[in-house]
């Protein structure tokens, strides 16, 4: 039996070995530059490597904590951030042609609060084109590489997933961190609108859109948001909301906290595995000592079209100049897309901004009896790439940005925090992501359902069974 | 020489007199109503006269008076309210037809405000239709009988000037409390986007919508305001924000003040004695200690433009259901104007969204450097009924809708407050209205400004000049 490898550790556990001194920043990158070099050629997550900046980095890091200047518990800590997020210096594409050689001059600020928390950037990580769709082509499933891994965050969650980076920043537009972090067997929180802020990341939909945390564990999640949440005046939507600090408050536990599950629409037109994890995690919920209730969540069949209604021509806006000189350098599907949302009538985006507020209100009273509510994450584990929709056993079909944006799309839609944490594998081995939905700036106690959940079944410990099909055989990465 | 009515009292004047027992609740009302019966027919300001019930009232007024039941400066104060504020049990028009027959069963929270501090109504006043547009049909100018009121608070601001009522309740959503305010020669206070509930109010364009209060002072105007302002959590957009006492306030006086006189835009295309009286105005600010400075509002020049193209599309929604099931009860100019607002895309609605946030942002910047900018509040006076467009001096002509909104509207696309106050006549006899625009929720300090100026200037001593037509003569109503 080996020594386990720097790039098993979480990032909690990193930083305790990095702060006591019983590991260098610089040994944790090399670790991890040295798993990306052997499972990258199959996974494909990355769009830029920053191998020596990396270095250069630990070894800053490691010169600060050594001459006591330690920071935090980010200090030496490698992390990749999805490309759609602004880094000064080094080019940010978007996953599009549009901005294939944008080099921003300036970092977002997610970015900046990273570096100064001592954060190491390992990269920047695949997405959808403009964040627009779930594939994340041409990103693998590390469970599956004949897989997606979802999106639009992909490169993110197939990065922590592939031990590639302990932790990532997403971003959520209508579940694009959750529902990767789902298909990939790893935590992905969205806070909150207004939490955490959006200066320096493209928009895709700006009422929609979140930036969020991936890591393996809610307790890593937790560390993520604590570095960078908080009021930013550059942000003009950035709450002034208290950050209280997510992951000291784990400790919290769960005692006398109450959850409700929907009796209607969240569990419809499930796979069958989806829908057996789910109810064991809430079986385990139960076994924490965490009351569980029936809720209804009234307005949720509206929300696809509500949301779409909003999101598209606030889309179509952002690109409405590059649409019209260089319609070409977009894909035929985002196009389309973006070309929908300019043929949306105000008084349709108004009706939809009204019905909003109403599901927003409405997700509001049944949270007033609940702590945070509880649905899977996905309707279904990850599809094989190309598949474009989704046949359910009860017949319902459905396309696939549908089917995995159906049950996330309300808290982008609401602005509430969610949270997706694994629950477990289905037969063919593919994660299953259990989904807590809370009252708005309330992540911290979403992420203490997490953490004693993932406590309580060591979930955050398997090692994924990334497996390369180039011959068939199943083996890990 | 007789002794002055009632109906001649400010209502701080008579508020003052009913406290010390010195002035009957019902001697005011019926002072008011005999006036009425006199001038109404030829002002035409009412919708719905409550002769009866207001005279209930007064004497229920007296009786909680006389028996140490006191309420405060409004108690036993006769107001009047344009008809688009919804009054329990009392018909609501809106100046149209499609509510012509509606008796709401609630009251707006204005009006709730109202009845607890004791107020009485007099009746419901004249709006355009829907608050559409700045005519106020039927309605005539009490200082010309042969000119527009202004709107689409004509109804309030002819009966305050016309001495029916000594104070009443306007809205304005492009300019429509100060610009009758303006051109009938009384105070018209348009608060801050927030301050004043809009509850019960019919919408025109929710965003740019505002309560406002207009009385022949500063003062009275302030006193409404104390009455009204506050939270309320039936209106999703009523501030939190902290109210100064506006009224109370007053005392404090203009020492140390700075106000900005813009160098663009405000003083482009106005008619010369509207141009001559506002900067006598200054004069005068200069005299009470103001400080004047230059200043500039650079994104002035598109604010009307933004306006209305969020505007329309918010109206249109409004009215989507009637205009389809009822399209001949509208007038032919309001149906256009909301078949336009159902032609705007989501994608210009959302631009323009973005642009009013920069104007508001460069406002405050110009408002970082001084406590109010002064301007003209229209750029001419009150026109003859039934002309529509405008010809200056200077060769620019324009619509008269465009033209009286041209200087009001940056306070609704902004949310700033701003408050018209009268500041002389032309040549004709017809007033001209100073406009002070200042930082959001300081709307006690515009009203410090303007009853400094109107002690200085005991402008709202001034009997207005009411003339009847019939036989062409001049003379008092």
């Amino acid at each position: 039996m080996t020594a386990p490898s720097p790039r098993d550790l979480t990032i909690a556990e990193a930083g305790d070995a990095i702060r006591a001194g019983r590991l260098s920043p610089v040994d944790l990158v090399d670790a991890f530059l040295d798993h990306i070099a052997a499972v990258e050629p199959a996974v494909k997550a990355f769009v830029t490597l920053l191998g020596e900046d990396a270095r250069d980095g630990a070894r800053a890091a490691e010169h600060e904590i050594q001459h006591g200047r330690y920071r935090g518990p980010l200090h030496g800590i490698p992390l990749v951030l999805k490309d759609i997020i602004a880094t000064a210096g080094i080019r940010t594409t978007a996953g599009s042609r549009i901005l294939a050689n944008w080099v921003p001059d300036h970092d977002a600020t997610v970015v900046a609060r990273l570096a100064e928390a001592g954060a190491i950037l390992l990269g920047k990580v695949t997405t959808h084109e403009f964040a627009f769709d779930i594939y994340t082509p041409p990103t693998c499933n590390p469970w599956d590489l004949e897989r997606i891994p979802g999106g639009s965050s992909g490169g993110s969650a197939a990065s922590v997933a592939g031990r590639m980076a302990p932790g990532a920043i997403g971003t959520d537009t209508g579940g694009s961190v959750r529902i990767p972090a789902s298909l990939c067997g790893i935590v992905g929180l969205k806070p909150t609108y207004g939490r955490v802020s959006r200066h320096g990341v493209i928009p895709l939909s700006w009422s929609l859109d979140h930036v969020g945390t991936m890591g393996r564990t809610a307790g890593d999640a937790a560390l993520l948001l604590d570095a960078i949440a908080g009021f930013d005046p550059k942000d003009t939507t950035s709450a002034r909301a208290d950050h209280p600090d997510a992951f000291e408050g784990l400790v919290k536990g769960v005692a006398g906290l109450c959850v409700g599950v929907p009796t209607n629409f969240f569990f419809d037109h499930l796979a069958a595995p989806v829908a057996a994890r789910v109810h064991d995690a809430i079986q385990v919920l139960d076994r924490l000592g965490i009351r569980v209730v029936p809720v209804t969540v009234p307005k949720a069949h509206i929300v696809e079209i509500v949301g779409d209604t909003i999101g598209f021509p606030e889309t179509s806006l952002y690109h409405r100049r590059w649409l019209r000189e260089r319609p070409d350098d977009y894909s035929p599907t985002v196009r389309a897309g973006l070309q929908l949302g300019e043929l949306c009538l105000a008084t349709d985006y108004l009706q939809a901004q009204r019905l909003r507020a109403v599901v927003a209100q409405e997700l509001m009273e049944t949270l007033s009896d609940v702590d945070a509510i509880v649905t899977p994450t996905t309707p279904v584990v990850a599809i094989r790439q190309g598949q474009t929709s989704i046949a359910f056993d009860d017949g319902h079909e459905e396309t696939a940005l549908f089917a995995y944006c159906r049950l996330t799309y309300i808290a982008n839609v609401t602005g509430f925090p969610a949270v997706s944490v694994p629950c477990g594998l289905d037969p063919d081995g593919l994660p299953v992501g259990l989904q807590l939905i809370g009252r708005p700036f309330d992540e911290g106690l979403l992420l203490r359902i997490a953490h004693a959940y993932q406590q309580e079944t060591e979930w955050h410990g398997i090692t994924p069974p990334v497996v390369r099909k180039a011959d068939g055989a199943r083996q890990p990465l």
